[in-house]
C-alpha cells in the first residue's frame, strides 16, 4: 500500500515534494535531535489523490491517518478527544515551496466541551483552558467553516460590556467559558448545524480545509506569480500542541539566524512571554528583541544560540525559525530558508562563500534572481505599504515602486513633468507616440495590455515603473477624471504605483531609492564565470546601450530601429514617407531620414564598442505613425499641404482590422523595398564610418521580422547584400555583416529548415509568437485570462513566462530543424520572456547562443543563466 | 551530357512535363505517322536552368539547339538563313498546363533581306514574301523586343494613304517592300539598335523571350488563379513553316472532335482558304464552317477528319486541333484536350464511357472540378463578356455573374431590392450586420478583404456572387460615391461583377442563368461511387441545410450558430445578454434566446433527416453584435434603458485591437460558461424533439470553437455533459451527441495529442489557421500580399488553396498526434478551403474522414474527391 503518512520521525529533510518544506523540516530537525514537538505529516501526494478523487478523501488516506495519529499518540502519551490526558493539535498547510495564499493555521484543535475539562485539571488554569477553546472555536470557524473570526468579535464586546471591562485581558475564566456558548450559539445560527465537537471530525475537516485551500484564488494568484504549478499540492502537518501562554516560564518567539534587511551575521528577532504566536501578530503587546532573552532566560538563549547555528551550518543557509518555550523548556515549531530583502540576499551569498559555508555555485542559488529588481528601482517604503490597502491592482508590467500626479495624455504629462511634478501617466493603452510622456512620468498605468502590451514592453525598457491591464479603472478622458469603484480620482490627484505588485494606491506612498551594494559586483561576477549562456539587452538608444553594458549586457540582441521614427524631428519626414504616392517621392521622404537614422546607428555602435549589435528592420504597421486624432490631422494636412479629407481617406485606407497580423515586418520590405534600403545604408555607412574613426569591429548583424516563408528572407537579403556591397566597396575597408531572422510566426517554426539556408542567425520574437501560437492578442487577452486562472485552465501567463508546452516545442523545433541546414547557426531570443528566469532556464536547456532582454533585466538574466548552469 | 532538346522524332505525348503540352503532343502525332512540320522542342529543364543562371541561357544548352537546328535542316532539307533554300520557322511557347498569359508566337522567323528574295524566287510571289518579311518584323518587334505590334499600324495607313487606298489586300509587293524599309527604320527610332537580321540571333533572342515570358506578370496571375507551379517551366518549340496563304489550294483552319459549346459528337470548327492563321484572329475575312470543307477539298477534309478521329481515339478525349493546308498538303500544327464548357464537359465524359472509350474513372478526371460552378451559378453571356472591358479587379470571392445598381449600405441595398431593383451591395468591408442586404443583392463588392473574408464566406454561403478585396475603389461614402480611377460611380448606378474572376465592369452585362443538365446526375453517381472521403456542407438554416442536401452533401460539417442571433427579431435579446451586468441578468436574456435557438435547430435537424449536424458554439466576439454608428447606439441606449454615455462606455470597453486573436470562441464559453448551457440546452433539446417527433436517428456533434489547451475543451465538455445528461435523463429516451473541436489554432496542432483526449471529433478550421500559421489576417492580407504574387514569394493565396508547407503540416501533425492517443476519431476539415479541389485532394491523402464547404462548392468537393481517389 502506498504511504500518504509520515511521522516527524520517518521522513528528512530531502523529501520536501512529499512532505512539503515544514514538513520536511520538521522532520530533519527531528533528526539532528533538536526539541520539536511530534507529530505527522500528510503528504501532498494525498493532496493531489483528493482531487483526482473528486475532492474527496480515499479510505486508505483516512485510515493511515487515524494509524499515525495513534503513533503520535504513543510517543506523546497523550489521548486524542480524552479527558483525562488529552492530546491537542495544531495543523497547518505546507506545501513544497512557500505559499502565503494558503490556509492559516488551526490551533489546539481536539478540545471540546468534556476536553476543556480535563485541559482545566491538567494546567490549573481556567482561564487558559477555555481561552483556548474559545479560539479555537474562533480559529476553526473561520478557517475550515467559512464564518470570518471577525464575526465573532462582536461577542468579545459583548461581555466586555456587561463586566464593565474594556480590556481582554480583564476577561476572567467564567467571561471566557460564556464566549464558548455564545460563538457556538452563533456558529449553528450562521450554518444550521452544531459547531462539531468529535475530535475527530475536527482533525478530518481541517485536512480537507488545507487541501481545499490549495486551489483558493489567493493561492491560485501566488502561484501564478511564482511559477508554481498546480501538481505539486500541499502537505498537512499535524503537530502536538506546545504553550507558550502558560505563565512567565513560557513564551514564544521568530528569529533569523542572520538579519533579513542587511545580512548581518547575528541573531535578529523578537519574542513575547507568556504569550501564544497570536498575539505577537495581533500587536497587544510591543515584542522584545531576541538578545534580550539572554537576560530573562539566559539557558534557554544560549539552547536555541546553538540550534540556530546548527541549522544554519546544516542547511548552509539564513534560517527563519519558530520557537515556542513551555514551561521553561524550548520546543522548535519550525525552519526553514529566510527571506531576505535583496540587499541582504548579497551579503549573506558573500559571507558564505566566505565563511567557507558554501561554494560561488552554491551561493548564486540562494538569491532569488527575480529579487535583483529591487536593487535596480526604486521601492516603496516597507512600513508605509504594509499600512497601505491598494485600491485597484492590475499587472505587474515593469519593476518599481512610483508615485505622483495621475495625467492622461503624454503631453501634459511631460508639460508637468517639466516644471518638476512627479507624474503618473494613465492611458486607457499606450501608443508609440506616448514615449516622450513615459520618459517623462515616474510611472506608467494602464487600463487595457498584458505583459507585452506596449506600455509593458516600453516601461521594461526605461526601467520606468507600469503597472498594465487595470480593469478596475473606468476611463472619463475627456471629462478629466478616472474612477476606481466609486472614487473619483482626477487628473493632478496622486497616485501611488507598485510595479512589482501590480497594486495601485491612493494618494502618496513614501519611496526609497535604488541602491547597488558592493557584494552585488563580486556576486555577479561569480554569476558571469559560471553562465555559458549569453546576455544581451534589448536597446534603441545610445543612452538604452550604455545602461545595457552598465548592467553587464554582451551585446545588443535587438534594436528596433521604429522607436528612432517617432522623434518630434523625424516624424514629419516619416509622415512623408508614408503618404509618398509612389517610390519616386517616398526616397525623397526617406532622404531626409536617413541622416538621422545613421546617427542613431553611430550612438549606438560607439556605445557597444566591440559588442555584437543586431538590429532589426522596421516592424511595425505604417499607420502607427500617423496620427488619430482630428486636430493632429488637421495640424499634419495644413504642414503637408493635403486636403483633410484627402489625409484622412490615406488614413482610413491604411486602417486595419487586426494589425498585429497585417502590413508590417519583412512585409513593408516586401511592398517598398526603398525603406529596407535606406535602413541598410544607414546601418552599413555607420559601421563603416565608426570602424573608420573608433578601430571598432563592427560586425552589424541586420535582423528581418516577421518571416514566415524562406523566400521572403531571401528577398530581402538580396536588397541588403546589394546595398551592403555597394558602400563597403566604395568604403575602401572590409566589413563583416550578418544577415538573420526572427522567428516569431508558426510558419517560420515549422519551416525553420528552410528558412536557416538564407539566414546567419535566428532570434525568436517570443511575444509575436507567443501570440500566434495561442492566437491571443497580447493586447487583448487580458481581458479573458483571468478567468482561465481562475477555472485553473491557466497557471500562468504565457506572455510573462513561456509557454513551454506549446511556444517552447516551437523553439525546440526551429532549434533543431535550423541547425540541421546550417549547423553554426546563431540562435538567441529577444522576446520578453528574456528576462524571464523560467524562460532563461529553458532557453540555456535547448541550447540557444543567447538571450536579450531589457536593460533592467540583464541582472536578472545572467543570474537566471548562471543558475540554470547549476541546476543542469 | 544532359539533353535540353528534342526532335518531334525523339519524344511522345508521355514526356509533357519534359516537352510541354504543346511539344508532347506534336512528337506524339509524328510518332503516329501524322504529317507535321518537323522541328524540335527545347525541354522545360533548359527553362529551369535559365533561370537558375541568373537568366542566361547556357552554352551546352546553346550548342544542342543548334546541333538540332542542323538536324532539323537535314530533315526538311532546307538551310536556316540560305537565301538559295531557306529553312523559316515559327518559335512557340508549350508548357505542361495550357498557359494564355505567355509569349505568343512569333512565325516567319529566319528571314531577313537576303532571304526574302530566296522566297520570292521560290514562291514566284513577291507580295507574299514581303508580307511575311513585315509579319515578322512587327511580331518579332512586339513579342520580343517590347515594342508594341499596334504602333507599326500607323505605316500601313500612310503607305494606304500614299497609294490612295483603303483595304490591305490593295497593297503589292512595293508596298509592303516599303513597309520593310519603314518598319526598321521605327524599329531602330524606338531601341536605338538596328532589327536583328541573323537569323541565329533572331533564334535565341526568341528563346529566351518566351522563357521570359513564364514569369510576366500575366503568366504569374494565371499560374496563380490555376493552381500550376513555377518551378514548371516552359519549353520552346521551333517548327518549319507551312503556309496558308500561298493561293487557293491553301488554307489553315481550327477544330473540335467535338462540339466544346454543348459535346455534341460531330466536327466543329472554321476555317478560311488562302490564309495564315493570324487572318482568322484578325476577323477581315469571315471563317467558314468546317464541314464546307468537304465541298472545297474532299480528300482534305476525309484525311482531317480520320486524323481527329484517330486522334480522339488515342488521347480517350475531345481534341482541339489546329491544321494548315499548303498547296493541296494537309499539315497538323496541334492537337490538345480540348477545353470545353462544363455542360459539354460533362456530356463528353458521359458519352466516352457510353462509346466504351473509357470507364467512368477515366471520364471523371475529364472534367475539371472547378467547372461545375458554372452550372451552379448565372454567367456573363460569353460574346458580352468577350467584348467588355474591366474597369478594375478583385479577388474571385464566390463565382457567378451579377448585374445591378450599387448601393452602399445593406438597409437601402435591401430597401431597392423589395422595390425589384437588381442590387449590388457595395462596401469597404462587410459585417455580420449587412447579412440581410447580401441576401437581398444579386452580389456584393467590396474594397477590403480576402478569399476567407466575412463578405466572401458568406456570400459562398449563399451562392451569391462577390468580388472582394477591389483595392482600386476609392470609397467615400457620406457623399454617396466611390471612384475608380478618375471615374465616379454614384449610388443606384449599373455595375456587373465576374465572380469567377474577380472582374468589375461598368453598366450592365446580359447574363445567361444556371442549369443543370442530366448528363450531371448520372456523372456525379459515379463521382460519388468512386469518392471515399466524405463530403458535407457548411449550412446555418434550415434553408441551406436543404440547398445542401440538394447538391449531394452527406451532413453538416459547421453550423455557426452566430448568423442566427444576427435576425432582427434576436439582435434586441443577443445585445441585452451582451450587456448584462451579472450572470443573473445575462441569463433573464439568455432565456428569451433559447427557444429561437431551439426552433432553429429543430429545423436544420428536420432538413438534414439521419444525416449527421456539427454545430459549432458561439464564436465571434461578442463586440460584433453591437452597434457602431452613433444613430443605432442611441436607439439602442434608449432601448435598453440606458444612458448613451454608459453603453458607449461599454462598447469602448469590449473593443479589441486585434478581434481576431481576442475574447471569442471557447474563451466566451470560459467567461460566460451560462451561454454554452443554453446553446447545449437548445441542441439537445431539438434534438430530442425531433428524435421523438420524427423518427430521425439524431446525433447532434457539438463543436468547440478555438482550443488551444486540452484543459479549455475539457472545461466545455463538462458544461456540455453536464446540461446534456440532466436534458437526456429528463427525456425520457436515449439520445447519443458528440463533443468535438476546432483544430484552428497552432499551439491545438502541436497538442493534438492531449486535446483528442477530450474530443471526440477534430475539425481543421483552415481558416484561422490559415491565419495563424501565417500571422496574416486574413482581412488585411490583401494588401500586401499583391506584393507578394509579384515578386514570386508567394504562387497562390494561401486563404484559397491551402498551403501544404506549413498549415498542411499542422493537419498532418495533428491528425497523426490526434489519431496516437484516440484511434477511431473522427477528422473532418471545414474551413474555406474544403470546397478548394487542391486542398480537397490532400485532405483525402491525409485522410481525413470528410470535407465540410459552402452548399455550392458541394458538388466540386465531390469531384475533387473523387478525381483525387482515381489520382492515387
Amino acid at each position: 500500500m502506498h504511504k500518504y503518512v509520515y511521522l516527524f520521525t520517518e521522513g528528512n529533510g530531502k523529501m520536501r515534494e512529499l512532505l512539503g518544506g515544514k514538513g520536511a523540516n520538521l522532520a530533519e530537525m527531528t533528526g539532528l535531535g533538536m526539541p520539536v514537538p511530534q507529530g505527522f505529516t500528510i503528504t501532498t501526494e494525498a493532496c493531489t489523490r483528493y482531487y483526482e478523487d473528486g475532492e474527496t478523501i480515499a479510505p486508505e488516506i483516512e485510515a493511515q491517518i487515524s494509524e499515525h495519529l495513534a503513533k503520535m499518540e504513543q510517543i506523546t502519551g497523550k489521548t486524542f478527544g480524552d479527558p483525562k490526558n488529552p492530546l491537542l493539535v495544531s495543523v497547518r498547510s505546507g506545501s513544497r515551496a512557500s505559499m502565503p495564499g494558503m490556509m492559516d493555521t488551526v490551533l489546539n484543535l481536539g478540545i471540546n466541551d468534556e476536553v476543556v475539562e480535563g485541559v482545566v485539571k491538567l494546567t490549573e488554569n481556567p482561564r487558559f483552558a477555555y481561552d483556548s477553546y474559545r479560539r479555537f472555536i474562533q480559529m476553526f470557524s473561520d478557517v475550515v467553516m467559512s464564518v470570518p473570526k471577525a464575526s465573532f468579535e462582536q461577542f468579545i464586546q459583548q461581555v466586555k460590556d456587561e463586566r464593565g471591562v474594556t480590556l481582554d485581558a480583564e476577561l476572567d475564566a467564567d467571561d471566557m467559558k460564556k464566549l464558548v456558548v455564545l460563538y457556538k450559539k452563533y456558529f449553528r445560527e450562521q450554518k444550521g448545524f452544531d459547531f462539531p465537537t468529535d475530535p475527530r471530525t475536527q482533525l478530518f475537516e481541517s485536512v480537507r480545509a488545507v487541501f481545499r485551500s490549495w486551489n483558493n484564488d489567493r493561492a491560485v494568484y501566488y502561484r501564478r506569480m511564482n511559477d508554481i504549478p498546480a501538481s505539486w499540492g500541499t502537505a498537512v502537518n499535524v503537530q502536538s500542541m506546545v504553550y507558550g501562554n502558560m505563565g512567565n516560564t513560557s513564551g514564544t518567539g521568530v528569529a533569523f539566524s542572520r538579519n533579513p534587511s542587511t545580512g548581518e551575521r547575528k541573531l535578529y528577532g523578537e519574542f513575547l512571554m507568556n504569550a501564544q504566536g497570536e498575539d505577537v501578530v495581533a500587536g497587544v503587546r510591543t515584542p522584545q528583541p531576541i538578545d534580550q532573552l539572554r537576560d530573562i532566560m539566559p539557558e534557554i538563549y544560549a539552547q536555541f544560540a546553538d540550534i540556530a547555528s546548527r541549522l544554519e551550518a546544516h542547511y548552509r543557509d539564513m534560517q527563519d525559525m519558530e520557537f515556542t518555550i513551555e514551561r521553561g523548556r524550548l520546543y522548535m515549531l519550525q525552519t526553514r530558508n529566510g527571506k531576505r530583502t535583496a540587499q541582504a540576499a548579497l551579503k549573506i551569498a558573500v559571507d558564505l562563500v566566505d565563511e567557507g559555508m558554501c561554494t560561488p555555485e552554491e551561493a548564486i542559488l540562494k538569491v532569488e534572481s527575480k529579487q535583483l529588481d529591487t536593487l535596480l528601482h526604486p521601492q516603496f517604503e516597507p512600513k508605509a505599504l504594509k499600512a497601505a490597502k491598494p485600491i485597484a491592482s492590475g499587472l505587474p508590467a515593469s519593476p518599481g515602486a512610483a508615485c505622483g500626479r495621475i495625467y492622461f495624455d503624454a503631453e501634459t504629462a511631460a508639460a508637468a513633468a517639466k516644471k518638476g511634478e512627479p507624474v503618473i501617466l494613465t492611458r486607457l493603452e499606450t501608443s508609440p507616440e506616448d514615449i516622450e510622456g513615459m520618459a517623462a512620468a515616474q510611472g506608467v498605468l494602464t487600463v487595457r495590455g498584458g505583459m507585452t502590451s506596449h506600455a509593458a514592453v516600453v516601461a521594461r525598457g526605461m526601467g520606468r515603473c507600469c503597472v498594465a491591464g487595470c480593469g478596475a479603472i473606468r476611463f472619463f478622458e475627456n471629462d478629466g477624471y478616472i474612477m476606481i469603484g466609486e472614487t473619483t480620482y482626477r487628473e493632478g490627484d496622486f497616485l501611488s504605483l507598485d510595479g512589482s505588485t501590480g497594486n495601485v494606491y491612493a494618494g502618496q506612498l513614501p519611496t526609497t531609492e535604488a541602491t547597488i551594494s558592493g557584494d552585488f559586483a563580486r556576486f555577479m561576477s561569480w554569476v558571469d564565470q559560471i553562465r555559458t549562456l549569453g546576455v544581451r539587452a534589448n536597446a534603441d538608444t545610445p543612452q538604452d546601450a550604455r545602461q545595457a553594458v552598465e548592467f553587464g549586457a554582451e551585446g545588443i540582441g535587438l534594436c528596433r530601429t521604429e522607436h528612432m521614427f517617432f522623434e518630434a524631428d523625424r516624424i514629419a519626414a516619416m509622415r512623408e514617407m508614408i503618404l509618398s504616392k509612389d517610390e519616386a517621392q517616398r526616397r525623397v521622404a526617406l532622404d531626409k531620414l536617413l541622416p538621422m537614422q545613421r546617427d542613431d546607428f553611430v550612438g549606438i555602435f560607439r556605445a557597444m564598442e566591440n559588442r555584437p549589435v543586431t538590429i532589426r528592420l522596421l516592424d511595425p504597421p505604417l499607420h502607427e505613425f500617423l496620427p488619430t486624432e482630428q486636430a493632429d490631422i488637421e495640424a499634419l494636412a495644413a504642414d503637408m499641404g493635403l486636403a483633410v479629407s484627402t489625409l484622412k481617406s490615406t488614413i482610413s485606407e491604411l486602417h486595419e482590422l487586426n494589425p498585429m497580423m497585417g502590413h508590417r515586418g519583412c512585409r513593408l520590405a516586401v511592398s517598398y523595398p526603398e525603406i529596407a534600403e535606406m535602413q541598410v545604408r544607414a546601418i552599413i555607412e555607420a559601421a563603416v564610418s565608426v570602424k573608420k574613426s573608433d578601430g571598432y569591429d563592427i560586425v552589424p548583424e541586420i535582423m528581418v521580422p516577421l518571416v514566415c516563408d524562406r523566400k521572403e528572407l531571401r528577398f530581402v537579403r538580396g536588397i541588403v547584400d546589394r546595398v551592403a556591397k555597394e558602400i563597403i566597396d566604395a568604403s575602401g575597408i572590409t566589413l563583416e555583416y550578418k544577415v538573420g531572422t526572427m522567428i516569431e510566426i508558426p510558419r517560420a517554426a515549422l519551416t525553420a529548415d528552410e528558412i536557416a539556408e538564407e539566414a546567419d542567425f535566428f532570434s525568436f520574437g517570443t511575444n509575436d509568437l507567443t501570440q500566434m501560437t495561442f492566437g491571443f492578442s497580447r493586447d487583448d487577452a487580458g481581458k479573458f485570462l483571468d478567468q482561465y486562472y481562475q477555472r485553473n485552465i491557466f497557471e500562468s501567463d504565457p506572455f510573462a513566462r513561456l509557454d513551454l508546452h506549446g511556444v517552447g516545442r516551437f523553439i525546440e523545433m526551429a532549434t533543431t530543424l535550423g541547425r540541421k541546414t546550417h549547423p553554426d547557426i546563431k540562435l538567441g531570443i529577444c522576446g520578453e520572456h528574456g528576462g524571464d528566469p523560467s524562460s532563461v532556464a529553458f532557453c540555456h536547456r535547448v541550447g540557444l547562443d543567447y538571450v536579450s532582454c531589457s536593460p533592467f533585466r540583464v541582472p536578472i538574466a545572467r543570474l537566471s543563466a548562471a543558475q540554470a548552469k547549476v541546476n543542469e
